[in-house]
């Protein structure tokens, strides 16, 4: 279970204007001249992922709703001598936002359909680029309790494949991340007492919860030129818990 | 592509002060003692439907948003020795409804959603019930142009599995059908001009379109005892295109 | 787990010849003049499918590997007024047989591919039928200590996608049926002791194990003419537990 | 389509002995102090793969049944300067392989079964391991003609999901690769013809068909640490073939 917010791993390729100054750190080359606009990456898996991306190279935007947290990842990720900056994230007019975040449905499948519609344009200008949406094994699987939730993260495969499809012709690819149960704030009323914790390892092949780290080298790859021939499909980072075929 | 109304197939056991008196047709009973609602059932798959379960023994309530389309379709029906009758649809409040119409996510998960939950209390008093939620081919392969109807088909298949687990413990089964291409004046503009309905056919292993009593046999049986280990699932009725595993 | 046999619901139409004298059941005719040659159908999911078939005027033909086996289950099955007939199956020649059952993976794929093939000329004279191929939601989910009768499970899936495509020329239907945990003896080490039953209970939405009967309905469903559109699918009966989107 | 063969990316922790002295290209550590052995991996999709993963900072052993194609692939990975040793693939006994050879799916699936567990004794001494198992999206939609092929690529995907059940254990991972259409040599009979070629386009997202390299980044990415939390999963790499959900 993660933040009831999207991820939007859209890697533009070469959006020079916005790199920053050279830094200290060796970086692997994988996502060099890339920009990656990460949302809700202030903690947790979309930190993660923000972190890996800049790693490989990418200049990557961080973005929240709050202000605050979007400074303080910032200043994190720059600590790390990483190439990063921060905006608050808009969702299209604030009286529509209103209403969207009104519904975790609105939040998880509209607000992620209207950004990636937002980012198009820019992605075209530069002859391509690459989304990957951030879903949830529970959109397999549902978690007890959680029907919005798990609903929309299943409406999201739905968009992936949609998406995948329109923007095929603009050299956009699409494909979804299905995380399994990992470690962050937001999860934690599912293992914070040790029973339940163990009685969700056992439905796991790897005896471990997951980290947030676990979920964003492969985010990294989809953003990356080794998976152009890949789009329209969902990894599950789950430890083996049942998903499907 | 059919009509992004719903259907809810939901199977009330000896709801008996709704049922009409005896009529002339020999019927089966696999669905006797049974009230049947069917939603957005006044034409295409949802009365081919609605006359299906009737047939079988069931009392049926049709359903739309115009009160003239359920009096034709009652009548129709009622002309042919069922035991049918109708009501208007209303999904909660006015002023709810007409936000929720503005978007097809909401017409076909929201009000999936909120019909299921209403009509849950009078299931549970019964001892029981089944609901059965049309979802689409769509829902695996996007149609073209149709994303917000793709998208909501695959959320229903997530609803789906979410009813399913929520109400299980209330001896509720949920399960989805999945119709690939039917003929329907809903669905007219994917088939009407002869190539397009040849090409359609090429995806296709059985070499026609489905008529809308292709899909009516799967839902009789779906609300029947002889489903009661069946819940959770999807049936896909669309001549072998390609779903899934 | 069942039986690592293979059950051949293969409805063949009006083959008169075969039919038995009337019998005293009432029957519905939802498979009159129609012929089922049933696999492992001596005891457990394939004597419950063999049975519902009779009941729903299908003239059955019970086999299995045992000539003992097959005669206690006809005696039963007339015994209850129902028009049945038996025989010792062959899977080609002796010898090639024996090399078959040397594995499961030859027993339940190939040996299904072969009785398949065996049955379509009859089944072409006759103007088309349907086939159903009894899987497994191990085929999905793997049983702990079965690997190759999971792995052969997960193959037949396979298999009836690809009959599915090859017959629909000769009017014929293929599709499985993926029980879950079914009581029959075959499937007793997973249930035996309270405890795992229990376990067991707990992955599920439906709080039992299944029985063969509920496996019943389905078959014959699929076997009817209201099945005319459905093909090439699976449908997984298992009480709500976890199998796929 | 590909080779009837079999892919073991086997990535085995630091075995040191067999690693070649070091050559002149830059390489990337992602693979770094790891031995993959590849088999029918002397042209093809197995051999982008070979090179990709040596590319990585692997040690790779290349193989296959013929000496003179391992000689010549092993021959031109070192021309490249990768580190890089060929031995000729015996599965079992020569007999029983006879007898494997049979049939395909005793190819796909049986050899792969014996060559993982052979591996695995060495994997273990190391503390683990990973194993890529290459699937085609053929399992999902069935290629037409190719019967056998298809089916064996539907039960390999099973055995992945078993495979990673039994050897989580052991610190291995095991996942599959599910390629659409590539061009190689063994599926030149698909797009030979270019009336042929454009309408296998038509059915992809990306208007091309795959080449062997496309596959490669994603073995190489499955099998180093950043895919520590991945098991039991399908990737699929078809530009957008219609797989599943």
């Amino acid at each position: 279970m993660r933040k009831a917010g999207l991820l939007l791993g859209g890697c533009v390729r070469s959006w020079k204007s916005v790199r920053m100054a050279s830094s200290g750190v060796a970086r692997r080359d994988l996502l060099a001249n890339k920009v990656a606009l990460v949302t809700a990456s202030t903690d947790g898996i979309g930190l993660a992922i923000a972190r890996r991306l800049a790693q490989d190279g990418a200049h990557v935007v961080v973005s929240s709703r709050k202000q605050q947290n979007v400074d303080r990842a910032v200043a994190a990720l720059q600590g790390e001598g990483l190439s990063v900056t921060g905006t608050v994230c808009h969702v299209g007019k604030a009286e529509d936002r209103e209403r969207l975040v009104t519904t975790i449905l609105g939040i998880n499948v509209k607000a992620m359909a209207l950004m990636t519609k937002a980012v198009v344009p820019e992605m075209e200008k530069r002859g391509g680029g690459s989304v990957v949406i951030v879903a949830s094994i529970a959109a397999y699987t549902p978690f007890p309790g959680l029907g919005p939730y798990n609903v929309s993260k299943t409406a999201l495969l739905g968009l992936g494949k949609n998406l995948a499809m329109e923007l095929a012709q603009s050299n956009i690819r699409v494909n979804c991340l299905a995380p399994g149960i990992i470690k962050t704030n937001f999860s934690q009323v599912l293992w914070m007492d040790e029973a339940r914790e163990e009685s969700l390892k056992e439905m796991l092949r790897i005896k471990r919860l997951g980290v947030p780290e676990d979920c964003a080298g492969i985010v990294s790859f989809l953003c990356s030129e080794d998976a152009s021939y890949i789009t329209g499909e969902t990894v599950t980072v789950a430890g083996g818990a049942p998903s499907r075929l």
